[in-house]
């Protein structure tokens, strides 16, 4: 039996609160089906961390990443804890760097049930992927930004031919896997290559890359026109790629489109590694309320099954990411409501909903 | 009497088109209030004058744009006319530059009927206003993007305190006079203050300034939160100030939400000079079929009148604005539907259902 070591990054505010949850649900998903195991080491990283050692990713955390099979995180930063230059602490970007984790694969999936924020009937069944490139971009020096005199501040874009076609490739890989599954085969390039330079050289390799995947449909569209057609017509929409910053506010605008934040998984991936989160923050603002929706962090939790399984040929492990990520369906069309909904559904509520229903679905329909 | 001199540039593609109709709407309002007049000067500028003569934006032009009073473009910009790095003709953003135009202002005002693209009831009454800049950030050394070798490429976000202040300065004041019109006077800086030395060297100038302007809430959020909210709550939206790039990203997605394009006025605003134009594009798919969606540049046209009329002490311009902006309401209170928003009404019949409305409102209403 193959036996997964998942490093565990609960970090701050409510991230202990969705990670303990998406735990057990991982588990129990594991059991159910068999053939795998897995086993949780918990680790320190975030801005409290940083409050008590003076280093928000301290090094042994950073290597038990390196070492372990996949990385599970919650949520890291805190509005008072900055460093000197006024930005914040938020090791998961440091995460995104160190292991080389260059595509930030960011599903907006309609959950039955969750009252659509678009008026159109055909928004109840959203379903689109947006691939955020995650280790360069403008965030690529964000470390050099300087400010001069008082007077000028600057930060630099950078992108490199050399990540962008390991993104390009992955983000056709991964369009070619959802249309195995019944997508629509289409890859759009979101950039601003009518104005930019660095946005021209990103779409120029796009076109260049997409020679291997004729089975896929190589699109274009501008980052501005997307975020328009991201309200007027997402259902057309299958995956995406785009520069780092440009997928952050598209990503933020995506989960807005599917009820919120609370039901934004994620995973950033690279050769080696993989850190799977929840797209929401640290929310001080419910911190020890338990009412944090852990859905985000449940599915993240099954896209990290559906990858740990593709990658080490364990299929069970694939089942279990699809048993999970079918019963969160199940509880939601059985009819949880998190308080982010506004149901009265708890932290703890929304993850026994979810286990009860796993109970209920057989895994061969997984 | 004042007589206003106003630059027209119609630009490519539908620009001729919607400019047409306004430049007679907006004549038609000044002759209804009276105690001012408007002269058009039509001047080249775009792609097709690229092709025509190698120069986007003649000498010329601009000379007579620095000369008038204001300035009304069309659309500029087709997808095949290219400059050599791949990027596309935009003379509307040399105007930006050269003209000083740092406060790219695009309101978004739901009209009466137009169907809301979000389900939430609060939609049709949407009223916000984006403040992008509009000469540096991203934007501010796109001339000097570079590639190297074909493997690298950068483009620089640079921030000044000098374009800053009078920003800010610009916004606050801004927000001031919605105020009085009954606005929240709330104004929100929108960054990346969390990860970026320029953004947070932009919030720091945008803390200082909110000093001056103690009626004003001065108020923070970061770009990605504010893509969320503006589909999950844009109702709670005032004033927004934001970066020339994210103002880019976040006004077409406010855009989306009031209809699309074809409804999204906007004025590029400097200390001396001023540009008024509707936020979409060229649109090659549509030209000549005269069925553009003109209410944008209508609703241009009516920020320019109210413009010109604060600015110069005519307060029968700002009346004039005001009967034009009302009119478009009017029109579509009686229910004026363009092909935009899959009604059948063409070009000239929106202009005509205006100049209607206009007919049946007492400027004193205005
Ligand atoms: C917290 C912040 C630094 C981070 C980012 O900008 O990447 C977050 O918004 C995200 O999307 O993961
Ligand atoms: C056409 C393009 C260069 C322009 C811009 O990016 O500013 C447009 O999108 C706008 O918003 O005015």
């Amino acid at each position: 039996n193959t036996l997964f070591d998942i490093a565990v990054l609960p970090g701050d505010g409510i991230g202990a609160e969705v990670v303990s949850p998406c735990l057990a649900l991982m588990q129990a998903a594991a059991e159910r089906v068999g053939g795998f195991g897995l086993s949780y080491r918990q680790l320190p990283a975030g801005a409290q961390e940083y409050l008590r050692s003076g280093v928000a990713l301290p090094n042994e955390t950073l290597k038990e990443c390196r070492a372990a099979d996949a990385i599970l995180l919650g949520a890291m930063g805190w509005p008072e804890v900055r460093y000197e230059n006024g930005t914040e602490i938020a090791p998961q970007l440091d995460l995104r760097t160190e292991l080389g984790l260059f595509a930030g694969v960011r599903p907006a999936r309609a959950l039955p049930g969750v009252a659509p924020v678009l008026a159109d009937q055909r928004a109840a069944n959203l379903d689109f992927v947006i691939i955020r490139e995650s280790v360069e971009g403008l965030f690529a020096l964000r470390d050099e930004g300087q400010v001069i005199d008082d007077r000028e501040a600057r930060d630099t874009m950078v992108i490199t031919r050399a990540v962008c076609e390991q993104l390009f490739d992955f983000s056709f890989a991964y369009a070619r896997q959802r249309k195995q599954a019944g997508g629509a085969g289409r890859l759009t390039c979101v950039d601003k290559a009518n104005v930019f330079a660095s946005m021209a050289f990103f779409r120029k390799i796009f076109d260049e890359r997409s020679k291997g995947f004729g089975d896929i449909e190589a699109d274009h569209a501008y980052v501005d026109a997307t975020a328009l057609n991201l309200v007027r017509r997402p259902w057309d929409l299958d995956v995406i790629v785009t520069e780092n910053m440009f997928g952050d506010i598209l990503s933020d605008l995506a989960a807005g489109l599917i009820g919120g934040m609370g039901y934004a998984p994620s995973a950033d991936i690279g050769l080696d590694h993989a850190v799977f989160q929840p797209c929401h923050g640290s929310a001080p603002d419910i911190t020890g309320k338990g009412v944090a929706n852990p859905t985000a962090t449940i599915l993240s939790g099954a896209m990290m099954l559906d990858w740990l399984g593709r990658r080490h040929d364990v299929p069970q492990a694939v089942k279990a990411g699809q048993l999970l990520s079918d019963a969160v369906d199940e509880a939601f069309r059985r009819g949880i409501r998190p308080f982010e909904s506004g149901g009265d559904a708890t932290t703890e509520t929304v993850a026994e909903a979810v286990m009860d229903s796993m109970g209920t679905l057989s895994h061969s329909e997984a």
